[in-house]
């Protein structure tokens, strides 16, 4: 086996107390011993994307937040979901990083987990974040699929995730994600 | 016949020469007597959504685009296609609204126009924003669609849309749409 | 207010205990006094949609579940979804009347409910099943949405539906419908 | 490099002059030296999918048609859109072949293309054919994708498909496909 993968979690929720990102501060537990996961530099500071702005230059944060998912072996969305699609913050990111010449989601192998308050855990939005891998040419891990729904069940006071099930899926996507970037980017 | 239908046009793009902008500017020419056209506020000054902001209070800018679009009859989005999916600004201005008690895109009359560079016109984008407007329950008009597919060979240098099919499809959606507001709207 | 409105329900699953089929028969308890609700005619005995046939006329089938359709003040579709899109067989069956000169869902009050042995209910189809919609000129009805997750722990024995929440959820949909109905429909 | 890839078409459409068929029939012409393709056996005769019928026993037709996605290192799917979303008898046929114990699109190399009388070319068909495979956990092909837009302009009067641009992006695309092939399926 090759060395340990570099994955990192872009989360798409800005909130503190975010059940989203609690969920992907707390992945490296359920991680395979092959696979170190971190976190992504925030997107929080980027502007709302204006072509003329880009035409002056790319802001720092852009080329940091890009050259850690070029750097990276895989990336995980970690993501709630907005009006039945992607948060705008978060779509913003993309749509960033999208305008560099070497733009860093091509050929990137790709999972996606989802927490929510409803119950269908986010599935909306994950097809639209597909769509967008699509067009960005990235290899988007299929299943299983992460959804957690009814999230505000599912962790405790201290933002811990709870919830068997949920680690048992969750750990078992992980497990699967690294046999696929391994496979797809060749590690 | 009531009175004459207030719509406005919220556009997707803040690049000052924004084709889908151009586009927006010009719909009054081939609007229905019934109707009268003019901007939304920008949102181009929306922070990026967080629910930590929000709990302090909603920025002005929200409040004003919020209120414009409560005031209207119906709503034209004009917009283009990012990644195959709905710009993250766009996006985001429409995540804030959303969060408003009185969140007004409920029962408002929308339809959408998109004009891209590719050939696919924008299609791909406007199903995710016709699924953005089931969960905040807007009245979404479907058909005539309108895709303008390879913008750069349908405006001229001065940005004018020339192209004699689109503008008769925009004139004969523009038209049905009136009929719409009137329906749905009880206007 | 005008006459008891006729709504018909459409169901995605030939299944003899088919859950959904079980919801659908069991909606008139539910349903509003303003509104009567009773089976389409079968799909089961179209053929598999070939333009070549159409051309020698369309069976008998298809148009009597197409004058079902017409005849309807509105309709509820009630079905499963089948690798996270619509049942071939339903969708077969919009494509028959698609084809007809007067195709049925034009101006057609239409809700969705769906029920499903995953947790998330159907939602992956539901959003393929409005797409279709737009191009078929229906007024599909947004929210509340009906989405039966765990269906199996949700009927009993005899395929009664006993989910709480979710007859309470439906008798709101149901009520809401007559409300769009008689909006939208002019009824 | 390994031995030639044998890669299958999948057809949409049942009419003898189909678009799609006759793009189908016509891709060997243009695949690389290291890529053989021929056609799936047909679905046409495939009974609507009904539970009950699959606990009798599965057709001999369905068996016939996984057994050929089974064998192939590559499917292509060439399909039309039926009103924005996948033909209901092709659906019906994944449908099908979904149940098998063995389900054949497992870890399938898949890539699609859409021919349509339209200028839109198939896209909103195509992101739906896309979510099923994710179910069934497929690698599907992104880009370049292929979109025939008004296909009626682009073939002759014996179906050749005569539009340079679009002959350049299919060979572009099998070239592709032939090396993603290779590095997912472990050719």
């Amino acid at each position: 086996m090759a060395d340990k993968l570099n994955v990192i979690t872009i989360v798409g929720s800005l909130r503190a107390a975010s059940y989203n990102a609690a969920l992907a501060r707390q992945l490296p537990k359920w991680a395979p011993a092959g696979m170190s996961i971190s976190s992504a530099p925030s997107w929080a500071g980027f502007p709302i994307y204006n072509a003329d702005d880009q035409a002056k230059g790319f802001p720092a944060d852009v080329e940091a937040f890009a050259d850690a998912v070029h750097k990276a072996d895989g990336v995980i969305f970690v993501t709630p979901e907005y009006n039945y699609g992607i948060p705008g913050g978060l779509k913003n990111a993309i749509d960033w990083v999208s305008r560099l010449k070497d733009q860093p989601f091509k050929d990137k192998p790709v999972a996606i987990q989802s927490a929510t308050g409803g119950p269908v855990g986010g599935a909306r939005m994950q097809y639209h974040l597909r769509q967008a891998m699509v067009f960005l040419n990235a290899f988007t891990f299929n299943t299983p699929e992460i959804f957690v729904g009814l999230a505000h069940t599912k962790f405790d006071e201290k933002l811990e995730f709870k919830d068997e099930a949920g680690i048992k899926f969750i750990t078992q996507q992980l497990a699967v994600f690294e046999g696929f970037i391994r496979k797809v980017g060749g590690k």
